[in-house]
């Protein structure tokens, strides 16, 4: 049980999280931080916070558990804020898309990373952001990467891994740099790819045709270029050397097939796609399994 | 009102349009016409059709309207099984989603793109097959796009017109290469999008962990990569020259994407994401505009 819950920054990950802990019972008191009054009133007339104020370090003052729910850009920041704010037996974490980032970000701020602070990834959101788009199943039968320092004694890790457990979230550890490779390929690649789609064909000349023609295909396929612009030039730019790796890696997947198909080799590009049925199919089995 | 109906090839979107226009009471006999006895049993089990045989010239005697719903591939076959069948007063369409390989097609087989043969293209689809994936609300507010002949004699464009009026669709008109043009880019491309980045994935050293941890947005936008992988070579390869041209243009666009990333411009990285989450909102409305 979770006697105060800390969140910085309620939008629909930290409010998620605060709504997914009260389902179950794990929370008795939940404080709120963020600069927007008015969001955080929105939040607790949702039932998402008890009350809310603007300083993390306000914010964290007697809470067994601070989760830092901000854009990567305000990480170091927060960091500063907690620095001595951050009282014996209080547990950090965040929900930062990109771990190497947060990492560094904590160097920067504290020299070595401080043994509280356990970085962390629900790999679970929407296209939505705000505290209005949160819901308590957010992360219901999702992952969440914890990638510990080795400062982190053993049961700090094991009270975060408790908290998103009780969220309804399975727990699994890696290494930050290898946690922001496979994100990289499996969620930041995507997001990059969406964008530059609907940019691209936005500049074509027959743009206002070409949205006027697309079916549910092409809705589902862009959906995740709804999702915040800023939020993911951060993730992006945190993520810069494997996103890019894996941009130039698919260009050149994407330029093999495109040759394929102007050469005429139709076999191959039958390949290509039985393959990437067979590997999908896969995929959601996997998915399945899980829930 | 629709006295016979004929539909070469009962899968999703044969078995639809008959379930549709069955739905808004607009036809009084459908025969089904496929290789297949199983599935043929199938739709008239589902009451998709009301009975079933194997040669589309038998399928096309006495039908007031064939609508031809076979992968593009098996176009010229059928034409060729009509070519003596199409009875005085009988129109017929197709559904294929490329319409200059269809018209081209035609040529193969009757010189001329007979009066009676009205190209067309719904723009409706799930990335399921079969008639089991078939049900009478796909066409509601999508766009039908007839593509007519020279050939075609008005009351005949008028006749299919109005089916897929029966059926729900909004019907428009467009010259074929420029429907191919505006396809390619707004279904084929991200269709190849797709494919290649769940092949490319798939090939990867990590590729068991990429998939472990994808969630909802890799999902939606991956969907469309389970779609049948010889029907969409088929489609790729018929709209071959628009395709690859939207490819590499795409490439293009996405190269200097990676490029801005790569050297630190994250200003022009979030133009791009901030431009593309603005034109998909415009998508959006139009999309809600329709319904």
């Amino acid at each position: 049980m979770i006697r105060r819950l800390a969140i910085i920054g309620v939008g629909l990950i930290g409010g998620s999280l605060a709504l997914s802990l009260r389902r179950s019972g794990a929370v008795e008191e939940v404080i709120g931080c963020g600069r927007s009054a008015e969001n955080l009133e929105r939040a607790q007339a949702l039932g998402v916070i008890d009350r809310g104020c603007h300083d993390p370090a306000e914010a964290a003052a007697g809470a067994d558990l601070v989760v830092i729910c901000v854009p990567l850009r305000a990480m170091r920041g927060v960091f500063a804020a907690l620095e001595h704010a951050v009282e014996p037996g209080t547990v950090v974490t965040d929900a930062g898309s990109v771990k190497g980032s947060v990492v560094e970000d904590a160097r920067a701020v504290f020299g070595t990373p401080p043994p509280w602070l356990v970085p962390g990834h629900p790999i679970a959101g929407t296209e939505n952001s705000g505290v209005e788009a949160a819901f308590a199943e957010l992360y219901d039968r999702r992952r969440v990467i914890l990638t510990p320092t080795p400062q982190n004694p053993q049961d700090a890790v094991e009270r975060v891994a408790a908290m998103w457990r009780a969220a309804g979230a399975q727990v699994v550890r890696m290494e930050a740099d290898h946690h922001d490779e496979v994100l990289a390929a499996t969620s930041h690649l995507p997001h990059a790819l969406a964008y530059a789609l609907v940019d691209a064909l936005a500049g074509w000349d027959d743009r206002q045709e070409i949205f006027e023609y697309a079916a549910g295909g092409f809705r589902d396929f862009t959906r995740i270029a709804s999702s915040d612009p800023a939020m993911w030039r951060d993730i992006c730019t945190a993520n810069r050397d494997h996103l890019v790796a894996a941009l130039r890696r698919y260009q050149q997947d994407l330029g093999r097939l495109t040759d394929a198909l102007a050469a005429g080799d139709d076999e191959q590009v039958l390949r290509v796609f039985e393959n990437a049925q067979e590997a999908r199919a896969g995929f959601l089995r996997l998915l399945e399994g899980r829930s």
